[in-house]
């Protein structure tokens, strides 16, 4: 396997084979610049944007992904080639030593940001488990599943003002709920705050005109790399509110991403198939290449004081639609897409109780305590405690991960008119 | 009442009492630029910024409204005085023979653009006399309402990419819908095309950081002005995918807006009061201050051939929910709302059938056609269809008018995978 010179610690999400970019700044300066992580360093892209062709240079300088993004398929690569060329050993950067402190600078000095303008955010409901979970405890294992579920990737439009990056407090919603039925509904915090295990994708490359559709076949090339994230659910509040229209402030209190983006070059050593489907999906979702990607998820809670407790192992490989065919439904009615725009997975819950991506499912609505280090227990989640998205890649001693996505919860704020 | 020396023909909608703001382009001058509306012209504020004060300078030499929107509630007051006075009788700017040249400019001329940017779109359902009628046809009379929807100004998150502006022709929809019950769903071209008849508003002014609240007291300083909307909708496509996550690509297909923002100061003198709730509302959308306007709305259909039709005569009035509660409750559980965000009111019917806001109203639900000029019927909206939205407050001699919302449909691209 090809070799940096930048040092890679064993075990490292951020080997040579992975190149993930960020937004980043320093103290030094605080100007948003693009980067990829390496080993326990960013390479500061705006830095070395002369060393690559012409055409991609406006992008690596600007101060948000969107313009790479927007450069499409052929230029990710591009990219991608010439970051690896310049980071792997003896290469001419190595042999700069001055531009080499500049550029090369660890992580813990700096501060990541968003890593894109996000135009629009939609959020699917891919994964069966999740799903049929949450089918059973509101309606039943008869029909706990939609009749729509397995023939369309359903989705909702979810709000991109309030998608924030890892580490960014979240703070306890005040909302409306409805304790008991056929009583009036009452205002106060949330007490049923929830995390969910999701993944998402950035949008690049061609997109569509409003009208015109992205066809399914076509549709990979819209995917230009993957984070992780939480979608922070206040579920007292959701119960309420969602019918008919959807989820509402329920799920607009604040998402979290990680600020890595793993391209999906990265990811393709780790592609298996795709989720069998059954029935048979309509032509306008069927396509054949595989795309689906064995990503390992882990979900940690830590108390306000206390270790984290490793409390769901899931993965990226047990979502029933793909990408390919969640921008083929999105835009089947000329809904155009562009970069920038975040799509994300829905919770990914895989078959065993270990593997469920909420608290909902791990303590079943409630009704199982999931255990936690110290001998605390957690029914949903308490003002304190962090929760801690970890995902990675690992075969044949390649180790290709995704950071942290983190968020710690803050108490409600008092209600005055 | 005090005269421009820019002709106001009788009937006018852009009196000097309105003053919308748009963003337009000439073919001889393609960058965009913001404009006010007068009589039949519109006065180009970037060439004449330099007659402001220096704090709004930027914002009207700026392409879009954002950078005005964030400026806040005084500084609107400001921009609106001066060009109040700039547009009179005898000002200096009539006085500026070369001047007005430049920046006076024929309606016809020009092309309107987009407003905003806009960062989030979110549709409210603050009709009662709407969700009523929905209600009706598709659960019976004795449960039309939902039991959230007194307490909750119930909305989702739309599509902001797909926001358009008056003028832009909307490709009939492909999609998939479930034409029986049981029988596996279908794809093809969207066979109940329809309007809905709304207003929305841009958000401007202070917002909120992520976590808080914009009080309801408050919240009407986040409202920059107002637009007509024509949210089409897709209603086979909705009713199969909508449950439980609300509309999707039935939705995501376009929404048209008309391109002048009516400021609120000019709807000021058109206030009535707020709609009469029962029962009480929780205390965070408690308020007090009237923030109803009666503005008369009317949606006509032109036929590919032929004169248009008057098929709906509503208003604004009808609504149950005042912009401030929407924004109160949009922002309760922490959800940060950015000036250029746009928010709709929802389909706005009032009580009888001459004022439903939808052809699913109109012809309720496709039984009782509703008659065209030229002998002709309709259930839904066919291709070739134009729908006219317009809108105008008039009282004591003085007529607000919001212009045109337009869009014509075209027919559906013929599916290849």
């Amino acid at each position: 396997m090809s070799v940096s010179f930048v040092e890679v610690p064993k075990g490292s999400d951020f080997p040579l084979q992975n190149l993930p970019y960020g937004v980043f700044s320093t103290q030094s300066n605080p100007g948003k610049r693009l980067c990829v992580a390496i080993g326990n360093n960013v390479l500061d892209l705006s830095g070395v944007a002369h060393l690559y062709p012409a055409k991609v240079q406006d992008a690596l300088k600007s101060s948000t992904l969107n313009l790479l993004m927007n450069l499409g398929h052929d230029a990710w690569h591009v990219v991608r080639t010439r970051t690896h060329e310049l980071l792997l050993k003896n290469s001419e950067l190595e042999h700069d030593a001055a531009l080499v402190r500049k550029v090369i600078i660890p992580q813990k000095e700096v501060e990541m940001h968003l890593p894109a303008d996000i135009g629009d955010y939609t959020d699917f409901y891919s994964s069966i488990h999740h799903a049929t979970n949450v089918g059973i405890m509101f309606r039943g294992k008869e029909n706990a599943l939609m009749p729509n579920w397995r023939h369309i990737p359903v989705g909702y439009h979810g709000r991109a003002s309030s998608v924030v990056v890892s580490g960014t407090p979240i703070r306890r919603p005040l909302g409306q709920t409805l304790p008991v039925e056929g009583q009036p509904p009452v205002f106060g915090a949330c007490k049923l705050l929830d995390f969910e295990l999701e993944m998402a994708f950035f949008v690049g490359g061609p997109g569509n005109k409003l009208g015109e559709r992205v066809p399914v076949e076509e549709a990979w090339k819209n995917v230009f790399g993957f984070t992780l994230m939480n979608d922070w659910s206040a579920r007292d509040i959701q119960k309420w509110e969602y019918i008919p229209l959807g989820p509402f402030t329920a799920k607009n209190l604040g998402t979290t991403i990680s600020p890595w983006i793993i391209p999906v070059e990265a990811l393709e050593p780790f592609t298996v198939n795709n989720f069998a489907q059954d029935p048979q999906v309509l032509p306008y979702l069927k396509h054949d290449k595989p795309f689906n990607f064995d990503i390992n998820l882990l979900v940690s809670l830590k108390p306000e004081r206390g270790e984290e407790t490793l409390i769901c192992k899931s993965n990226y490989k047990y979502l029933y639609w793909t990408a390919m065919q969640q921008i083929a439904h999105h835009t089947v009615t000329g809904c155009n897409i562009r970069s920038g725009d975040l799509m994300a997975s829905g919770t990914i819950s895989g078959e065993t109780e270990d593997s469920f991506g909420s608290m909902l499912e791990l303590s079943w609505r409630g009704t199982k305590p999931v255990q936690i280090n110290g001998n605390l227990t957690r029914k949903f989640i308490e003002d304190g405690d962090e929760i801690i998205i970890r995902g990675y890649c690992e075969r044949n001693g390649l180790r290709i991960g995704f950071g942290e996505c983190r968020g710690k919860v803050l108490p409600a704020i008092p209600f005055k008119k």
